[in-house]
């Protein structure tokens, strides 16, 4: 929804709603008979609950909050065990989260050499190459000059690798986790970049992070120059360790590994530098052998968090759907739903303000008639670009591709109401 | 800055800030002549710090992330001690955030009773009185009704109380820090009174809470409807203990303790219930010795944040001015910054996007000659509303109001550059 429709009103709930509704609220209420019509005085006042007589917990306990006893489990996971020791990643649980943000503390971890321990004092950011005043940034340099503050969502290349060969049986934490979105602070690359006196020579830019794995990669300048951030805060705050503590690369919208953590060099180059990272890595193998390289955009995807594989449904009739869209090359237009497979699809509605390169949370309404079912969303983004069938991505690009999986997802209802990734 | 302008180019940097940057860049590259031109192969390279040459710290430590241990002074903070346990507020800290959000862990807390622990699958929320169909909700029943997500600020009504009778000294943190903002995400008020049908003669709502105060407000229904969201999350998780959880009320734009948290009763009234909460609490004392009540919208108002009381200033030169402002009653316009104590104004940027009833950030450029200044800001909303003087705001109210001080805040800078609340 864009915020100029925020005046409509909602149009009133479908009638298998509001008798779901009042099932649950008869059953919630104990004393009703099920099905009999409300009367203003045909409930009991609530009982007043153990928590309402005594005083809570003190003030400032603790100075930095944590989330409830409540929500132990809405924590970040791991697929598999790191192939080495501070290789590997978490995942962000989509099924427990709401809105178009993700807090600090789930965003979605991929490190190649774990998570350096960087002293903000110490740490220097150079940018040098084609450049007429090769410079060295500190960090009170950096939030010295003009900033600026976007929603973007960053995704891993990697996401959903799991579903290249068919389902894979995972929960979407599993399958869609390597996907957060953050409110980033920070400079524009262009703002950086005047600074230093650009030679117009300079066609690429090459970023490097100060981990272990020294992370390196080429960046087409006319493609990231508009949008391009050098970041030190999110969602609000300092960046987090984990995230590129104390200053980060943003390149809305490109493959994450592009938007380079604890970045401590910029080089303005003529060429791609062929990092090990993009010939060895980051490449998408195509059926004939060929390989292609530097593909950055993160093309539209969606998926249903709510239900999605691991969730039951407790009874038949209504039923909300909601998940998540996002597309790397601008809005999202629109987010259609089905529960026949694919068959036939019905528009969903957008339940934020949409940013452009954002996740942008989708709901649907549904009435489940108890047999079997398959949940999927489709994206459409500002430029046009449908999202695919796995069937057609695999068509075009085969099976072999570690990244840039952005097809079609299936969640299967069966009769006890079971939803699997099958 | 909107979304529209996005794709506009940052005008080239002052020169002042040209020479303050080059200079600091020769401090960190050390080996550089001060004030010399700089050439391509003039800057040494980076030496390899500690934290590249060693693998970091391991994945998923923790699985639910917290701040870099060198942000440890990041915390709420409170201005004095709790008149009786679990009663009190604890501080945003403003001067070190970044953007239009505060992360959950920083949102501002004021309890009248304590921080009570509310099992979400016994919570319930009615709603009744003058409705066609009183009804019970549980947590999951409010989850699958449609949702919204949308970012408000939050301001406690005696937010910079300190400020009435002069400058207290005291720090942002303590004097503009009962303020945060959140983008939340729930059920429109209008959706859940659907829901149950209204009485055309209800006119106000009350709402109350699950806490041992039992907080309870009279709501206008008309001034609210439009609005109004029943939320279960915050920045995109589950809402914080202290912030609510598991369901509270947002009434945007409206002082602090209206937004009832642990909401746990709705009930439609004809007139106001008079509680405690409106009658000998949260009322504005005039000069003549009547009182203001049911004054609900916050009104325009900015705060500087950096620099601001405790900052010292290192050097003369080129300095950015940020802060924040809002309105309860819309958009924010503009905001002007002064450094002459109010003399001269000039515009500042608004550095993200904005949005409806949010904190907005600002910056503005300033070149500190040495000597005595005075910072300020002035905000002005889409309504046309000038956030006032102190001393405009005194002499329509007096100085015996506990609530609603929106007065233009002054930081003085002296010789030295310290930063000081006088």
């Amino acid at each position: 929804m864009q915020e100029t429709t925020r005046k409509t009103r909602r149009p009133s709930l479908p009638e298998g709603r509001r008798d779901a509704m009042r099932k649950l609220a008869a059953g919630a209420a104990g004393a009703l008979a099920s099905g009999a019509a409300f009367r203003a005085d045909a409930i009991a006042p609530l009982a007043v609950p153990a928590w309402t007589r005594e005083p809570g917990a003190p003030l400032l306990s603790p100075a930095y909050g944590v989330p409830s006893s409540f929500e132990g489990d809405v924590i970040r996971r791991t697929a598999r065990a790191p192939a080495m020791p501070g290789s590997g990643s978490s995942m962000t649980p989509l099924a427990d989260l709401f809105g178009t943000l993700t807090p600090n503390g789930l965003v979605y971890e991929r490190h190649h050499a774990g998570v350096p321990k960087i002293d903000p004092d110490q740490h220097r950011l150079v940018i040098h190459g084609l450049v007429r005043e090769p410079r060295i940034f500190s960090m009170d340099d950096l939030v010295r000059l003009p900033s600026e503050s976007h929603v973007y969502f960053l995704e891993c290349s990697g996401n959903t690798r799991t579903e290249w060969k068919g389902p894979s049986g995972l929960p979407v934490q599993l399958t869609h986790g390597l996907l957060s979105c953050c409110e980033w602070t920070g400079v524009r690359l262009s703002t950086l970049l005047d600074e230093v006196g650009i030679d117009p020579s300079a066609q690429w830019l090459l970023a490097e992070g100060a981990d272990g794995a020294a992370m390196t990669r080429s960046l087409p300048l006319d493609r990231i120059m508009e949008r391009a951030l050098v970041v030190y805060a999110q969602n609000g705050e300092r960046l987090r360790a984990e995230n590129g503590y104390p200053v980060r690369l943003i390149v809305p919208g490109f493959e994450g590994n592009t938007n380079i953590k604890w970045l401590r060099r910029l080089k303005l180059v003529r060429e791609p530098e062929m990092t090990r990272e993009e010939t060895s890595k980051y490449t998408n193998l195509l059926p004939d052998g060929r390989a292609r390289q530097f593909v950055f955009e993160m093309d539209a995807k969606s998926v249903i968090a709510r239900p999605s594989a691991g969730h039951r449904l407790k009874e038949r009739g209504y039923h909300a759907i909601s998940g998540y869209a996002w597309s790397g090359r601008g809005r999202i237009r629109s987010v259609d739903v089905s529960t026949d497979g694919g068959k036939s699809w019905r528009a969903a509605r957008l339940t934020s303000a949409v940013h452009d390169r954002a996740l942008t949370p989708f709901e649907a309404d549904w009435q489940w008639d108890g047999g079997p079912a398959n949940l999927q969303s489709r994206a459409t983004d500002e430029t046009g670009y449908v999202q695919p069938t796995r069937e057609a991505l695999v068509a075009a690009r085969g099976v072999n591709s570690e990244y840039h999986y952005n097809g079609i997802q299936n969640w299967r209802v069966d009769e006890s109401g079971e939803v699997r990734n099958a």
